[in-house]
């Protein structure tokens, strides 16, 4: 018998005539069904938040805080089911899929942290004369009703970005989980619905996109945070009226592995950054840039590696890769090899698709106009090309419309400062990939990766507005 | 002989063809001919800027500490005449046109020092045993290129509160005065030309609004901010694409006197609140509920001094309210307060219009439909209504679609505290008018009345990006 | 059979020779016997201590966490079984046991959450020429070993107070808990004893005054944090030679009760503030003020419910006062009740003694040379005197060498301004007694009262050294 | 004719019978004449000083900032004149005298800014169930009188280091500069005294060591803040009762050159860092560790630029090495080195003496208990030692008593990190000599080179008390 998951509105799980199966990638199994959201869950969802607006502002910390680490300390407790049911709606490998079931976990658990901890302000005004007496204390009050939208590719612990922040702010969320792999955040929903959480501050609605994009356009929503694609990020931007809008986009992160470097330690790290998850990972490492003297023996250990990824069904604690979200975009990533190819690339290793599964493949010889090089992939595929002098490689991680993050191998001084103080991206990851991703930390984009910064505190204050009490 | 006065772009004073006449709202008299810009000279000034980018932004704090210091002291040397020219632009008089020059040294003085304390990070990353040995370095770059629209009624100040930021931030900046008003402004110009801040970093062009419209759509610049009326504003913002968008828009301030207040401070404060600059204020003190047990009192003393209120030429120190920017306004002013009267408000004093000029008017009796109480008045209208409870206050203020100031004459800790908490504004000034502003606090409203805050140092972070080094 | 505790060094449990009764102050009962630590014992202690150094130092915030998590779950979980130990060694009412068991977790809590939020901080240096392309990063670490000496009031939290600051900050730690109240510390230590903690980086050790001596003496220990009387304590800043010294005092706190003020509130916390745990607490309400308007009525009511407190055995959940903590203080405190009577002072109830039993005690008339009013009484009784204005109510509340905290009624925004101005001391409680403290916040007092701050993050950054790289 | 110079007492320039005269160490000519202080002029300071505290407690942020930025101000206007006074009292070249100005300058100026900044708290309390609706304030208030202990070698700035932070911090202070170098610190007092900050606030007084000896145990001051030698320092700690005491006092600073750093920059630096002042710096490059691959090349270069070194009359721009303070100095450096070389040390340059002049000079060979290497030479003399692995250089540096700065010339990341965190030391500099300081970073030593930190913000919190308001 098939699983079934009723969606989480205003308070209530409701089981809706619009259903949906949710399949594996891998098999192609039906692993349950949905009820999916309609105009009407969406506006009881609404209706029902703004509703809650003072009591979750009146909230006290220490209430935040419990809510919080219930809800992380029951993820933890049911740690390895929510892992086996994230694998199975999104082919994620089971040990990635605990991964991630770890950090969010994590992510509640720093949010109730943050809760406690706004970063309230007491100055002095009377820097001039007119000041005289007068203080200032600023201190930070709920926005309203946030709307999450969150992507397939890490289907728990991107919701959670929203959602945990949401509570320790006293906003109320709804959030619309990706529909291929909704199950892991109907999970969270049961969680959320055992604290004593007010019902209704989170709604987390399966929709089709028609009716999502309610949540860009309705004016009784104060904040919009989007992860995902770039081209529907920033049409939802223009369209958000009023809203602040908070946009995690894509990229096509670069790496540079410099002669100094421990090659062992970037061979090792960049094929995990190249291939977890298929390269589904908006800060998957796209471009390595190696220097010139260790090119060749690069490729040869690169390859040699990631042609050994263990593939396979993703429920195995074995399987280093398995198949993509979906066929469609499988071959769309075999399309933009061949493409490559044709247009004079070399394909080092891979380049094979079966299904929805793509094999790690490694491509040479692109140049910047290709859509393996200046799109973002998404899928399996890592563009591994020379350079000569370090300003060099700056230029080409630069050449790019996107920037997220990049990773930079080396233990010269002059090199991390320089690849600090020039790469532009929101993040440089040094001595690792920029796969590389602490819940705590400040994490976005520049240039068409998007806008504002999630990692907890920082989407926390994105959620809020600052009063000012001057006395 | 009238004063003529070049357009300041790309690094030079140009003359253009479209020349304009400047006059004195209060004799009609031309006070200076100016140049406009036109698509040529906002492209020059946009490439000019792009091209400057690297340099602004490796400059040392020393050099934008410099800078803006060399600024500030040039404005305070040349203070009487800096403040005579505004006075005749605007029709400000001149004992408030000092205070905004004074002001707008104190701005670039703040700013000089804020470049040196940019709220750079050093966190822990390692929270979990993934970040093993791993520390953050969080540094903030310039976003890009800053579009600043300012508005008439400060005409230096409101500038300055763009630029000051800009130059500490190491943005370029391209800033459009009003029309009405574009001589301090430039006036400003020659002084920052006489830096040693790269040429092209600040641009001042004066447009007319077609041409100003480049500003919000062209995709070179990062970042607009806008400081003028709601629906100018918020239009911008959807049209802004992917720009960073701070708007400080208007609203109809309220004022609650309680009566554990100090009676005659709440009234004199409530005076200049209401009709400093004719109310041409965006925080101008609109609204005033008081206790039913002080109304008639206060109604009483209120009247009698807003008719002493010393009108005339907006040139002489003695001068404290002198015309509006134009007859359009004036009559605009006059046709609400008569809408208002016809509708069954109650005119106590004032009410007559002379040209440009309009008394000091005070009305009762309104109903929240009526434009006086609900829309922004710009004039130096002030309605007045009594509450019998503060939570029946605080109701009475919150009853309006905008959210930026609200002042609150109290001496009851409880009512201090209920204000900051419920008032929905993004300032409550405790025993003083919603007029009170100092330049280093964070500034800006919630609602209707804009987004992000200004406040020298909280501009500053607006027009920057986040970027960490994971090291 | 008398249960056994020994004492907790070097990460082992010892058996020594000194053995020590310690006897329940209500009913005389031995409860416990411990090992007593002799110089032996404390080198072992320092020289363990010493070789941690580097493993502490090096410990990840995480690891800091789950340890110092782990110690703040057990003790939640052994809640009761500990409040009862600690009532019976202390005589301290059930009902106080069980809320000081308490705070001793949050203070873990707290200490487990800021171990991953040292205050580093990334500075400019290019302030000047000099400085160009020059950063700062600054960082804490270790100062080395930490000696704590903790007093019997509160024998587990404020013990608590020194420990999980340590564990945070990477220091070991050895403490002396007081002799009279040693059991629910060693109770602590074998919670700390379970966990992953080095062995030997916290030791609690009870000694007599002369061996303790040496904790103050000894140079290879960095900081002393006593918390005890002021006698001892700035006699032992003397001895301390290179130490860090905090010292957390006593004193003779001061509430100043206005018209404006909720009445019956007022008298509540006062009752609480001047006889919980008979007033042998730092921050016990020793002096009341009261305005003159209300004397009367104040001090019917305030002597009506102090004799109608429940006095009698501390293990019963429904005891409000109990025993004093030994005959020798319930005698002393009879004898300066006695003499202040004698001097002119006059007794409004209370007075008699039984044993170790004191009763509360309420007295007015007295002048500031009196030692119920200028030193610490240290025992449940209560001065009461009026004043006629604010201003001579903050010169009373000043009239003291001591300043460690001072409870203010009001509802007076002026008043509350001139209490946080005026008071001389460390901390204001509006509203409410000075016997008010929160974990998290910072505590300490000024004057006679002591010097530094505890409270969890100050305490952590006391045992810290900053440096700086100058990159 | 001689100058004159009467000491600064209690808001007034007074002439003492207790006459001295400077001189300069260089020529041994008369400079001036100044007036010593007694227990009298001592005893006045104190009495007015307390008098002033409450009327410095409420000196606004404005009134402070424009004292401080006045007296900034006035020393770069005089800035030649002062450098010329510096170089006569102290025989420092005229090139470092006019850079120890500009940074006297520099501390006024950041002073006066962080005095609008203090770091005030608003801090949620409601983290458990007792503190809901509780919020705190956290303010700083001037902690007392400072008294202030500066030391000859940078005569001015150090004496500067303690005025501008009290000043700041509302504090009053009486300083007792070094009675060789007392007349740059005399002429501040001339400007300060044409300011408008209250007279007594400063008192400058030349004073003999045991009327100076009443600044340490005098009960009315509560902080002591000394610059000096370790012995003086550490002996005060010990009788300064329940002052808060800062003590900045010397070190033997070490270098680390690796192979990977730029030699050429590492000579030049160390050249500096060796030599300048004769090596009378706290922070003076004493002992130099050169990886054994370079330690020839560095050797042979280092002693080459020593003896190149233009030595000379102090008031000449050319000089770069002069006289030391006194030839009793000059006599002890001789003998250390002496000393060392019977004991086995080779002597690589340098070494004569002349008068009070010193040689610069080289020695290599040392060993640990040899005084030039393991206590602070405060003369011209340089230690070269060779290391072979980055590890061993960690293990030589920190073989010292003293932990004040170090320098390191690495571009390896590795090397950096190790140095930041293993280096026993208050500041590790990177690819610079330990001898550099920029006057805003926290500046201060651990082990027997002192507690605290300096560095107007750090020293403006060591004079101040912190209070919470618990609202």
């Amino acid at each position: 018998m098939i699983a079934e998951y009723q969606l989480y509105c205003a308070g209530e799980f409701r089981k809706t005539e619009h259903q949906l199966d949710v399949t594996n990638p891998h098999n192609g199994k039906v692993v349950a069904r949905i009820s999916m959201g309609s105009a009407t869950e969406l506006d009881d969802a609404i209706v029902k938040a703004a509703m809650l607006r003072d009591e979750l502002r009146t909230m006290t910390s220490a209430e935040r805080y419990n809510v919080l680490m219930e809800i992380s300390a029951a993820i933890k407790t049911d740690r390895q089911r929510l892992a086996e049911i994230l694998s199975a709606e999104s082919a994620k490998p089971l040990r990635y899929a605990l991964a991630e079931v770890d950090r969010a976990a994590q992510t509640f658990l720093v949010a109730a942290e943050e809760a406690k901890r706004l970063p309230k302000e007491y100055i002095s005004l009377d820097w001039t004369v007119a000041g005289k007496g007068r203080e200032g204390l600023v201190k930070y009050f709920p926005a309203g009703i946030v709307a999450g939208i969150s992507p397939f590719n890490f289907p728990l612990n991107l919701a959670v970005h929203k959602i945990a922040p949401a509570i320790a702010a006293g906003c109320p969320i709804i959030l619309k989980p990706a529909t291929s792999t909704p199950l892991s955040t109907l999970e969270l929903a049961k969680i959320i619905d055992r604290t004593s959480l007010p019902k209704g501050a989170v709604s987390i609605i399966p929709m089709d996109r028609e009716t999502g994009n309610k949540l860009v356009t309705d004016d009784r929503i104060a904040v919009l945070s989007f992860t995902g694609s770039p081209e529907v990020g920033w049409k939802m931007k223009s369209d958000a009226g009023r809203k602040k809008t908070v946009l995690e986009l894509g990229g096509n992160a670069g790496v540079i592995v410099t002669p100094s470097a421990d090659f062992e330690v970037a061979v090792t790290k960049c094929i995990t950054g190249g291939f977890a998850y298929s390269g589904q990972i908006c800060i998957h490492a796209q471009r390595i840039y190696v220097h010139e003297s260790l090119f060749e023996n690069f490729v040869k250990e690169f390859c040699g590696r990631a042609m050994l990824l263990k593939s396979g069904d993703p429920s195995s604690i074995e399987t280093e890769i398995s198949s993509m979200i979906d066929e469609t975009n499988a071959k769309r990533v075999e399309q933009w090899v061949n493409e490559a190819v044709k247009a004079g690339a070399e394909l080092l290793c891979g380049g094979k698709r079966n299904g929805s599964f793509y094999e790690p493949t490694v491509i040479t010889g692109t140049s910047v106009n290709m859509k393996v090089n200046c799109e973002e992939v998404f899928g399996p595929v890592v563009v591994i090309e020379k350079y000569s002098s370090f300003a060099e490689a700056i230029v080409l991680i630069n050449n790019s419309k996107f920037g997220l993050q990049a990773g930079v191998f080396t233990n010269d001084i002059r090199e991390s400062d320089t690849a600090f103080n020039e790469i532009e991206c929101g993040g440089v990851i040094l001595n690792d990939v920029p796969t590389l991703r602490f819940d705590h930390m400040p994490y976005g984009g520049i240039k068409d990766s998007g806008s504002g910064r999630e990692g907890v505190k920082y989407a926390i204050m994105d959620y809020m507005e600052s009063r000012i009490l001057v006395r």
